[in-house]
Formats: C-alpha cells, structure tokens, sequence
C-alpha cells in the first residue's frame, strides 16, 4: 500500500482543492493547480470522480495539458481527451516526445483519432503517423528518437567539446550511441565514461562494442524483462539492419512492468487492466457484466450435474446441504496452482523443459491436499451429521475433485498459451467451471451409488 | 507473458545444461555455467526443479556464487544458503553491495542467519550488521552507500580532474551529491550537467538545490511510488538531521514495483507472495493449506446455513439444484469491486475524500448489474422449470445478494485497511463468505416463506 510522504501533502491539496470547487472559488483552484508538478495534478485527476475530472480540468492552464495528460492511465486520459475540441489536443500534444505521442494517440477510439489528425497540420501529422508506424506494445512504440550519436573515429576531446557547445543533452541521457557512416550501431559510451577517459583517446578506444540492442519490433514485456533481468537503466533500438533508430528509458520500462504485473491481477478478477476506478457507473457495469455472463453460464452447468441427481438430491436433503463444500475446496487449491504457473510462466520461468516436471509436482501437492482435507471434512462430518459412510462418500469426493483441481490448474494455462489465449483472462473461469463439475459429480455420484 | 529473445537462448543453454547434466557431462555443464552472466544462471536455477537446483549449484565456480545469489528470488536463494557452508557463504556475501547483502541476510531464517554471522571475521560482521541497522522494507535498507560527494565552493574544473584522477564510477551513478562540512545534502549535480557547464563555475552555481531527498526510514513501497510518480533514476537518501547516507538507483526500485504489484494477486489467490515455483512438494502442501484451512470453515458456514433450510430443501429438491447459482454470480461481482479498490489503494487513488463516492458508485453498479442479472435469470429459470414464482424468487435473491456484493467489497479493504490488515491477504475469503451466507440465506429464506 503506497501512501508516500508525497501522497499525504497530494491529499491535502486535494481536500482545499475539493474545497475550493465545492465554495466555487475557481481562482483559488487555478492557483492551487498551477503550484503543482503535472505529476501531481494527473494524480488528483485519477484521484476524482469523474465529474469533478471534468471541472478540474477546465480549470488547468492550457499550457500543462500536454504534461499532464502524458501521465494519466489510458482510460482517464482518453475520458479527458474525448470532450476536448481537436485543435485544442492537437496544441497539448504538440510537446509530447514520440513515445508518448504514440501511445496517447493509440488508445483513442478511432473517431476521435481521425477528428485530432484531421486537425493537424502537415508536420504534425507526419509526426503523429511516424510515431503510430510501429506496432503497438513492441519496443519501436515505446522508445524516444532523441539519442546521441558519436562516431568512431573521433577523441573524447572532440566529443567533450561538441556537448558543451550544446548545452542541455535530451532527458534520462545516460549513453551516447556510436555509429558509423551508414548508421549501423557500433558501440555505446556511458556518460560516466567520458569524464574518466583520456581526453587524447578516441571514442572507439573507450566504446563497449558488445552491447546488447534492442529489436524495433521486439514486443515490449520482452523489452521489460531484458531491462529487469540485466538492470539495464537505458538501451538502443535497431531496425532490421542493425541501423540505431532510437533508445529505450527504464522510466518507460516501468510502467510496463507494472501494468504487466497489475494485468494477471485484474485480469483473473474479471476486469479490464485499465479500468479505472472512479469510472462512471454505466460505462463500469457494461464492462463488468462479460465477466459475469460467462459466470453465469459456468453455474448454470453446476446446476444441471446437480440437476442429473434430483432424485438423489429429492431424498437425501443433506446432500443437498453438503453439495458446495468439494466445488468450493477444488476452487480454491486449482486457483493456487493457476495462479503460481501463470506467473511463473510471465517470468520466464516455465517452459517446455520443465513443465512435465511441474504438473506432476502440483499433482503431488493435489493428491496430499486432497488426502489431508478429505480425512478432515469426513471427521467433520461424520461428526455433524452422525453418518460414517457419509463422509467417507464426501472425502473420496475430495481427493478426486483436488487432483482433478491441480491438473486443470498446473495444465490449462500451458494449454491456453500453445492456444495463444491469455490464461489470465480465462484460466480462472474454465478452472472453476472443472472443479464445479467433477466436485458435483463425485459428490452426487459417489452418494447415488452408495446411498440410494 | 515474457519471453525474451534472451529467453530462447536461455532455455537452449538448458536444455544443452539438462542433457548434460542427465549424461553426467558434469565438465560440459561447469563450462555452459561459466560463459553465461549470473542473471542468466540465477534464472535457469529459478526455471529449475529443487533437486536439478542443488546439483547446478555444486557445478558452478565460488567466485560467481555473490553475483547469482542477489539476483535470485529469496525463496530460492534461501533454499540455496541453508544447504551451503557457512565459510562458504560468507565468502559469497563478502562481494555484495550493503543493499543486496541487507536483503540477503535478513530473509534468512534465524539460527541460519546466525550460523553466517558468527563464522565472519569481526570486519566482515560489522558490515552486515549496519546493512542491517535499518529496518526491513525501509529506504535504509535497500539503499546503497557508495555516493560520490562534491563540496559547494569548487569548481567544476577540480570536479572533472578528480573525477578522471579516481578512474571508475560506481555502477549507475548519474548523480553527484553536493554536501556540505556536516554532511548535510545541499544539492545535486547530474552528471552530464558536468559535461555542458563551464569548466570555471563552482558546483554550487550549477547545482540543483530544490531536489527531493528521501527519509532513511521511509517504507519501500512509497519510495517506489516516488520513483514511478516522479520518474527519478535514482534519489538521495537522508537521515533525522538530512544528512546525506546514501543513494537509492532505480534498478532495485523496479524490484520493489514487480513485488509490490504481485503480492496482490498472490494474496488473492492464497498464495505466499515469494512462492518458489519449483519448491519440494512437501514445502508447497504446507504453505498452501492455511489458504484451504480458511475456506473449509467458510464452506461449513454456508452448509450450515442451508442446514437451517433442511426443511425445505428435502420437500423442494430444486432449490437444492439452484442453491449455487445466486452465491457464485455474488462472488464475482463481489470480487470485482473489491479488486478495483484494493488496486486503487495501491496505487494511492482511494483515499478519505472520495471513499464515500466510491462506495456509493459501487453499490450502484451492484444494484444494476444485480436487476439485469435478475431479470436474465428469472427468466432462465421460468423456462426450464416451468415455474415464474422460482424465477421471481431467485431474482430477488440475486438482486439482494449482488448489492451486498457491492458493499461488501467496497467497503471492505477500506475497514481492513483501518485494522492494519492487508485486505489482499483476506478480503477475498471475507467477502466470498458473505456473498455465500447471503446468497444462500437470500434464496433459500424467500423459497421457504413462499413455496412452503
């Protein structure tokens, strides 16, 4: 839980400021805005319901638009971008760096995206398209074109001199890329390194020539775990013909990392990654209400096993008592045995070498857990309902729903991926529907046979 | 799902490893160990299972020992130290940053941690215990003393031939610290302002003076929250007085962020957040039956719910047929809301200005999800049993147990939050118990009052 030192002065200005709004002293609320980083003020942006978004935002200073949507999530800053008139986008855009620029302009609806370019004029638009020309999520996408570049053959004197001539060097600099004449990337020379090197020395006597560059069209999680694999802070991007096109920030990287991390979570509960959290209410239920039609359709199969049984179920009331503990139990250990594979699948961790050796592992775990709980829960209920045979039925239910648990868990995701699926996006349900199903029908089934 | 280039070489540098482990071509194996960076063998060991682990790690030279253990997963690095010697492992954490040994020695169990302690020479202990001295999860803990510090009155022509004079940097320095006589931090200098100032200004007329220096106590997570807001590369860290005590780099906030994002699904899932993958079984089964432990009473309760309906459930053995339905549409509309907000905690959106707002949205969306799922179901129900009074009674239920769903996970993680409890950990199985009781006690209650 993040509440930095930061956070809490964010929540005091946010409560003058919802003070100021709600006593419509504007001009104190322009003020207070104007005192903030952009970083801030998309914080308290996020932070609003949307109503009070859209009378924050009228109240911003056209000048920090740009800065400012450049930090919102997707949802809100197309929320945002939507209501605002073209040209006016166009202005706040006009500061943007590429990377930005392109991922701003491609989560906008389409509409929306063709009424802002219409608006451009020629310059911009070339800018705009050549921002968009890279696929979405790869590392042409994400990376900035304002890299350095030194060439081979010239002294760390030269080089010296030309960048003080220059004065400020483009933000997060920490590399210089050399390249020779057709532009080919020949080596890189950390910034650090022209302040110990000989003066005399030329830069291709200092350079790192195995440095690793980035593929322009590597997707971006794979982007994200190289940097976090190797620590990288920054790294060059190259076309197909190893010629630099532009560099990659670990600021960038970050977010990825995150929202990457953050999509499995929102994901297996049914959500969309970006939702965002003060959305207004129809736009949410819409959203919502997918997850809860397949939901709706994997208990309605529970029903029909358990309506296969009626006339079990019509004499033995308390079985009918008892039907939700095996599904619930076989839920929740396949849900553990899900959620370790598919993150150790987004890690990297599992592949093809040592998935056989991980389902037997979680069926091992499946076949204990089963035994432990299933001599537990007949105990339970041997006790509570005064009926031996009754739970020994309910335990062999147990040890057959676990293992089927742990083999759907440890299976499906590896399954989903060869299918190209997200397992995080369906995995849970599909899992729950196995458990539901088996766990009814050894329940039921074992009690018909035995008891009728 | 990553799965870098990087990864395809690393899985045919395992699969070349398996093979030549499974051969005893243990020479092969040590060369194969030996050409690849630690980052690379820490992940082949974390893509390993135990016992695979054990026998790489025998094969793999001393001297690299250091530089894989910071890059594993605490699990598995402790798996690893508890089976080395203790010689040997001093030998290893002999090499380490303060950072990466604080995080090394302090997830180690207790009397292993105190085995390494007492086999160090006096120096060596001293050492560990200052990386120690700060508390777990704090900015003292993951930060690293190795700054360089400018005075304010010299020039930058002295700065650039010291600099040069000492040769190397430390790894990822990108900030110069200006101090004073009491070590106070007065400013900072990033490095390529060093490289486009005048070589006569002093470093206290190029120097930032307004920068952020982060509280040595402050938690983790909100220095890491400071990092994304801010998008800083590294920071200064402080002490009580704002003396300068050492520096946090990006690389090990990206850590944080990663775990921080992940312990949420974890927790969710029941999981411990730092599960090794590739544990024994035996490990795993324990870990993971505190989670199941908790959700047999929650399913007993909702069994002894309908055990209050025993009654009717043996004269109507078509509720016993539905009974599931209204619960599990309640446990994932429920689930929905709560991951939203909790997510929203995280990322410090919900806080005591719009938790009220939010509720009430929340329980919006619950009361239309709950008639439009209402409605669906009734009329499902109508049609397959051939009986409107089921279907209106089911509605009701629903609707009634989609709203408590609503409250439930809205207002949840802020109660838990207030307790000090981490609602990742239990919200889940609180809210899946209320929409069980009040699902059940909803369908079976209404059927009882007017099917009996």
């Amino acid at each position: 839980m993040a509440e930095a030192l930061v956070s809490k002065y964010v929540q005091s200005q946010l409560r003058a400021l919802n003070g100021a709004l709600i006593n419509g002293q504007f001009v104190s609320v322009r003020k207070l805005l104007l005192e903030l980083p952009p970083s801030d003020v998309a914080h308290i942006l996020e932070s609003s319901p949307s109503r009070t978004r859209d009378e924050l935002w009228e109240l911003i200073d056209g000048d920090f638009h740009g800065d400012i949507l450049e930090e919102l999530s997707d949802d809100v800053r197309n929320g945002i971008i939507t209501k605002m008139l073209p040209a006016n986008v166009v202005d706040a855009l006009e500061e943007m760096d590429t990377d930005d620029l392109a991922v701003t302009l491609s989560s906008l609806p389409e509409p929306v995206l063709q009424d802002i370019l219409d608006s451009m004029d020629a310059q911009d638009r070339l800018r705009a398209e050549q921002a968009l020309s890279y696929g979405e999520e790869t590392a042409g996408f994400i990376m900035n074109t304002d890299t350095i570049t030194l060439r081979p053959d010239v002294t760390i004197d030269v080089v010296l001199r030309y960048i003080r001539l220059k004065g400020e060097l483009p933000e997060n600099t920490d590399t210089f890329y050399v390249v020779n004449r057709t532009d080919n990337l020949v080596g890189i020379v950390p910034v650090t390194r022209l302040l110990t090197a000989e003066t005399e020395a030329k830069v291709s006597d200092v350079m790192d020539e195995e440095s690793e560059a980035i593929p322009v069209h590597m997707p971006d999680d794979e982007v994200a775990s190289l940097f976090e694999r190797y620590n990288w802070l920054s790294a060059p991007v190259v076309d197909e013909k190893h010629r630099l096109v532009g560099r990659i920030t670990i600021d960038d990287v970050v977010d990825i990392i995150r929202e990457d991390a953050e999509h499995s979570m929102m994901s297996m509960a049914g959500l969309d990654d970006d939702e965002d959290t003060f959305a207004p209410v129809l736009q949410s239920t819409k959203r919502r209400s997918v997850w809860l039609a397949v939901n709706l359709v994997t208990a309605l199969m529970a029903a029909m096993v358990s309506d296969l049984f009626e006339a079990t179920l019509s004499q033995l009331a308390v079985l009918a008592i008892l039907n939700t503990i095996v599904p619930s139990m076989g839920g929740v250990a396949g849900n553990q045995t899900l959620t370790l594979v598919i993150r150790g699948m987004a890690l990297g961790h599992v592949n093809a070498n040592n998935s056989r050796w991980l389902i037997s592992k979680e069926i091992s775990i499946g076949f204990l857990n089963g035994a432990i709980w299933a001599i537990l829960i007949a105990s339970v209920i041997a006790l509570w309902k005064q009926d031996y045979m009754l739970g020994i039925i309910i335990a062999f239910a147990m040890l057959v729903n676990m293992i089927a648990a742990a083999m759907a868990g440890a299976t499906l995701p590896l399954i989903m991926k060869r299918l190209k699926i997200d397992p995080a996006l369906a995995g849970s349900v599909i899992l729950t529907t196995i458990t539901d199903v088996v766990g009814i029908f050894a329940f039921l089934g074992t009690a018909t046979l035995f008891l009728m």
